[in-house]
């Protein structure tokens, strides 16, 4: 099966558990709304596209810790755009969690995420147990404190911000994640899959920031110009837009080198080279 | 070693571990404002009663599902009292964290309580990973949908309440998960301690209702009268206090007698004994 219906049959498997009867109905609606129809899934595609480079020996696994992925990612971008932080409207071309049901179900839907995601690791525990424990902590460790997700997002309430810290936990700590759990998911060592991950994160925050500054909102399905109005450090206002460009190239460039040694490392590198990229408008891409 | 410190200890442990550098320093006092100095410590006692009645063979693991249980109700307790929700000013005697620190902190340290939660029960998988993954989806069950306390939350954003299935998941759920995990700690079969955990979670939250209707905001550290500002449910307008005290009384009396056979199942009856009943103005207990 290829990774698209596997990832979203994997999500609705989670949320048809954690939304069953007896589950207040606007609960169940609200983390259905955080969660389908999803973005581009590129957290949950990346651990799928390591666990088959690395032999995807216990697919059921690989699924999981996929699902568990976006599930956390959807989370934080639910907490994230409520009114107490970047308090914004839209999300995926659509109201965000707390315009379509409220601040307090977004809060709710969050945190129900969140849970969903470690119970969803906790039901892959009787296909290997040890591999699920790896990609528990994994996982834990790439959303909580001190270097995770949610501590990402507490740097924005710091005076003093330490930059590389912020967005390596913002964004990378789930990039990592992805590769690590997936290689885990195989059976595979863990550790020196973090480079491939810490690289594609940066990536992928920088064509967020090329992003933020020139696409279309419409297009984009979310407000532009954020992390001015905000002001939040962008890659592509400090380096230039075709700096920026240029600089995601580089790094595209590292990522297919890092690469293990794995029976699949060849499809992985074509998967790689097909990251990031394709966010940023076309125009751009001709020019670089 | 008694309950308290090895719950304090457990937990101190947890967050340490959470919190090390390179944490924001604002969130992680965030955090420790949330879980220090703690309130009674009813779930994490309850829980460590249940392991050493069932004999208590993996002490680390039962401290862990203590810490974690304990964690999950600090991380509630945070979120509720969100402007957003219940908009409270105190607790335990001093600020709310949102009061204390903002509420996009507040949001934070509750997601961050969360994935602590999960971190705790994956650090202990290594003791037993069968045991740890019961109590692994035992604790998740309690929190998150379709029946945990983020549903028994989620059941006050809805028009209709279904008040049984409120009381169950917003209480009784955290409860439950704190005596089957406690079995499950030492390896004993887990359903036969659910009733207890409901029963003594219906004896907490009448407990609560009565302090809410009667007691002095000031010892309790927190504001009085709340369900009625709020329109909530509340036992002790429903049955009059001295009535809601008859209920509470015949609740442990339950509790009691549901202990299944365990080696320390005296031991753990005088634990029930003393349940709840502290909790109440000394006036009422003399009268009733």
């Amino acid at each position: 099966m290829s990774a698209e219906p596997r990832i979203e049959l994997s999500l609705k498997a989670t949320l048809q558990f954690a939304c069953e009867a007896p589950c207040p109905p606007k609960l169940r609606s609200a983390v259905h709304h955080a969660v389908f129809p999803g973005g581009a899934r590129v957290r949950p595609r990346l651990c799928l596209a390591v666990a088959v480079a690395c032999g995807d020996d216990e697919p059921e696994l690989a699924n999981g810790a996929a699902a568990a992925i976006e599930l956390l990612h959807c989370a934080s971008l639910v907490h994230d755009d409520l009114p107490c932080f970047d308090d914004a409207d839209e999300r995926r071309g659509k109201p965000s969690v707390h315009k379509a049901f409220g601040a307090p179900l977004a809060v709710l839907a969050g945190d129900a995420l969140i849970v969903a995601a470690f119970q969803t690791l906790g039901l892959c525990m009787p296909i290997s147990t040890q591999r699920a424990a790896n990609i528990l902590s994994t996982v834990a460790a790439a959303v909580g404190g001190p270097c995770g997700i949610v501590a990402g997002q507490a740097w924005e309430c710091e005076e003093e911000i330490l930059i590389s810290e912020y967005h390596r936990a913002k964004t990378g700590s789930l990039f990592s994640a992805a590769t690590i759990a997936g290689a885990e998911s195989a059976g595979h060592e863990s550790e020196p899959w973090r480079r491939l991950g810490d690289l594609l994160g940066e990536a992928y925050q920088i064509a967020d920031d090329i992003c933020d500054v020139v696409a279309d909102p419409k297009e984009r399905g979310k407000p532009g110009k954020r992390d001015l109005a905000l002001g939040r450090p962008n890659a592509a206002t400090e380096l230039g837009v075709q700096g920026a460009v240029r600089r995601l190239r580089s790094l595209l460039a590292d990522a297919s080198e890092s690469v293990p040694a794995c029976p699949g490392s060849d499809a992985l590198r074509v998967h790689i080279a097909r990251s990031a990229l394709p966010y940023l408008p076309k125009e751009l891409l001709v020019a670089a």
